[in-house]
């Protein structure tokens, strides 16, 4: 199982992904899905993959190889794109290429995939993306700043709640966190290290590009004080007045 | 969709249920899920259901009409059985009964049930058991003093921080009730009204027996408070202190 989560927000990006991934209980491997291709003052764009991992380090493989531009014959990479809509119909590409390749084996096996693709390039607007297992997309917007792949229930009420586009970026990442955090709580599927990355809208490169592992004492501290602010949040909630029906 | 949640504290039970079924979207109905036998002085029993609808309606037929212990010979029904454990084991052999009915359909029909079945008789134990599809069942304890039917992903991580078996009983309600508000807002097939109920351990009959309909101020209140809550609680989280990796 997989959770990743991106928030766009006035001030910027955030982008959050865990690395944990099983084919039962009793596998469990960690891979990193958070991939970022930074070339300061020139793009920083990252890519958070959920499902079938096969799929999803083929298509990486083949935006970072290139694939020829089928209106313009030029052959196009991640770092060559020439904006966010680009990158996101190279990606939607890749993910149709790897899945038909994949098409004709004759095995019961789920390939799809779901991806974020994130980022900016200088001078450009800051973009942030789903990619669908057909290679289709949809966008964030400043309505829904957030999109979510994988495991994306747990995490999701608080989002719902406490983002919005004009929400500070570094509350955004801490309620990236918490809503991370209370996924890996009800879903051993999803687990630690997380890796986060920060972009600043209009930046020359990344602010944060960090991975928490187990032994984090912010990460550590977060979720603590998140547990105590939820117990005392209902207390604050005046007793129900309800009685018997007569 | 359905959620519905039992919490069964050492004060006593609090069962919440909506009432909203669908046939997709666009088929939308509203019928109670909660079903309450309550004989003052002798037993409160109460059923709550989620799945196929008319599995889930025959089998509180089954139950209140009567079926054959296959043990002793006698006919039981909800009224009668001589324990929780008793209940249970009749809740299973209906939901058994009406599935082989069923199972004969040559149509591919989804006849999925599950059940919350939580009450006390008198000078028994109070207990709360899920019944599977299957009829078989398990019980909340101690360590895990709630259990969730239908759409349970949204409301959980709340129960998960919030509730255990200590829990003050009103405040227990209140986290089942920002539960449930939890899937409403991010599952359309979750609605008003609500009906709850609060049965006190060894207590004669229900101290709660409730539905929260759409203009509900106290829960519109209880709404308003945990979303502000939410918000603020973020605030008082440091913030993070990650950089880039070097």
């Amino acid at each position: 199982m997989t959770y990743c989560c991106g928030l766009l927000v006035r001030e910027g990006l955030v982008m959050i992904a865990d690395t944990r991934t099983n084919a039962g209980v009793d596998n469990i491997s960690t891979f990193r899905k958070l991939h970022i291709f930074e070339k300061p003052n020139d793009r920083v764009v990252m890519i958070a993959t959920a499902g079938n991992l096969s799929v999803s380090q083929n298509v990486i493989s083949h935006v970072t190889a290139g694939l020829d531009n089928p209106d313009t014959g030029e052959r196009e990479t991640i770092a060559t794109v020439s904006s966010m809509f680009a990158a996101a119909q190279l990606v939607g590409r890749a993910v149709r290429k790897v899945r038909e390749t994949l098409g004709a084996s004759t095995e019961q096996v789920n390939y799809d995939v779901t991806m974020l693709l994130g980022g900016q390039l200088a001078g450009r607007n800051m973009r942030l993306f789903m990619v669908y297992s057909a290679g289709n997309f949809i966008e964030a917007t400043e309505d829904t700043p957030y999109l979510q792949i994988g495991e994306h229930k747990y995490g999701k009420p608080v989002l719902d709640r406490a983002v919005n586009f004009e929400s500070e970026i570094y509350d955004s990442l801490k309620l990236g966190l918490v809503s991370m955090d209370s996924t890996m709580r009800s879903n051993l599927g999803v687990g630690l290290p997380i890796d986060i990355a920060l972009l600043r809208r209009d930046a020359p490169d990344l602010e944060i590009n960090h991975r928490i592992d187990h032994v984090d004492p912010y990460f550590h501290d977060l979720r603590d004080r998140w547990s105590v602010a939820l117990r005392q949040a209902h207390l604050n909630i005046p007793r129900p007045p309800y009685g018997k029906r007569r």
